[in-house]
């Protein structure tokens, strides 16, 4: 079966750089820290925002961020996509003629890591979607899955102060990003998929960031019924999920969690989950 | 000695809301999660922004906001603070006339949790800080505080998925806020500040939250010299707090840190670190 299509790149020295610092002992030490870098993204002719970024997938960032925000379509074609690492600047070219003037305009932070994408109609096509009914999440995936995850090598385990998401199917995880806000891992993962014709079904997300509105609100603008995490909840999260019908699933650790929604899709078969973590 | 002038409020019953959830056995529990809703800015006549905040303080969070965003001069006079509950509009009126549709049109979204403030000129006045080489920094108050803040009641003890802010002076935690996103709360701390006259000087800044380049910034811009977090770095951080000359730890937890910025302000005066946590 098909696993770990995309991992993260740890050792790739754009991502990290070196610091020296002085420990508790009072001796010189170093460290490795995650690199941000701004990334101004252009749609056709038209700028739309400067992202600070880890920058190894500026493609897939550009895309998911697009998409993510509403300003490019499922059925959009995209005719080219030119990232000028010197310039920081990463072009996205569709065969529809595009401008978001009116969207640029309006601003809304999100909550969070949340905050990034923090501007147009985010709730646009959300009360549209349907997720899929018949979507199931075995709850011994979760223990499965965060396993396979928590011990793969990544900038987290690496360099710490960075989030990642991961796209999953059943007990499988296919797409692991990366990013110093999360907002950007998920961004990227929707750029990944619409990149490569890959579709929402089956598929369940996991992310190590807290469950705020907006991972809600892309989670279900991607069409992915499951959301996991082994962070917590925000009000509003919770409220969104149950409006769209989102399976949430939060405080994922070891084989204990909480579902505040969605949860006819679970299914209980980690057989003893009190004896496995006392 | 003074000591918690400002508290969170976890009991609050407009912060959290209790939501029912299903746990790992299949039972049906309840849990308390932070709520986040909508604030409108607006300065005089002007709309800003809109954040998600968990509500608790507006009109320190409006006037941080601003201070941080560089719209309001520490020698602006405030006239007047409006909050509309029911609209969740919060104006604030200033003696100067002011109008900022140039900086709103201009769009940086910074990484992480930070990404709240998420355009203007975030850099404007960093260069021109000269932070207090005289402050010093005793690694004995580093584990009197995070035993004190950690045992504070707070919105995190009570629900998570949030972060705090506290600012300190030696080892006494003097104002702890927390919000969704840890830009709010360090904004409702230079928000209190301005409104109570309280002035850098001697002060520290303890967060829950990553050192990323906006949380450096905005210690810089408020001219607190010693900026510490339990959680990590990323590489704009560093280069930053080095670049303004800030005290930058990290990873502080029990008696270990580490120092990568301003380490000739760290006295090591907690004798037996590594005794205390092997």
């Amino acid at each position: 079966m098909v696993e770990w299509l995309v991992v993260p790149t740890p050792d790739d020295p754009r991502l990290t750089r070196e610091v020296a610092a002085i420990d508790h002992t009072g001796a010189v030490v170093t460290t490795r820290v995650p690199v941000e870098r701004p990334l101004t993204l252009f749609l056709n002719g038209q700028e739309i925002v400067t992202m600070m970024t880890i920058g190894d997938r500026p493609d897939c960032l550009a895309v998911g961020y697009l998409l993510n925000q509403n300003m490019l379509r499922a059925d959009d074609v995209v005719e080219g996509i030119e990232f000028d690492e010197e310039l920081d600047v990463v072009v996205v070219r569709t065969a529809r003629a595009t401008n978001y003037e009116a969207k640029l305009k309006r601003r809304t932070l999100t909550s969070g890591c949340a905050q990034g994408t923090a501007f147009g109609d985010l709730l646009e096509r959300f009360a549209e979607v349907r997720l899929d009914p018949a979507s199931r999440l075995r709850t011994s995936w979760l223990v499965t899955l965060s396993r396979k995850i928590n011990t793969m090598p990544s900038l987290y385990l690496t360099a710490g102060a960075i989030h990642g998401c991961v796209l999953c199917e059943e007990d499988r995880p296919l797409v692991y990003m990366e990013d110093v806000g999360r907002h950007n891992a998920i961004d990227k993962i929707a750029g990944w998929m619409h990149l490569n014709g890959v579709g929402p079904a089956g598929k369940l997300f996991y992310t190590t960031g807290r469950l705020t509105s907006e991972m809600v609100i892309k989670c279900v603008r991607m069409e992915i019924s499951i959301l996991v995490s082994r962070s917590g909840f925000t009000a509003w999260g919770v409220e969104l999920a149950r409006q769209a019908g989102l399976t949430l699933v939060g405080r994922a650790k070891g084989s204990r969690f909480l579902v505040v929604s969605g949860g006819e899709r679970v299914i209980f078969d980690d057989r003893a989950p009190g004896l496995r973590d006392g």
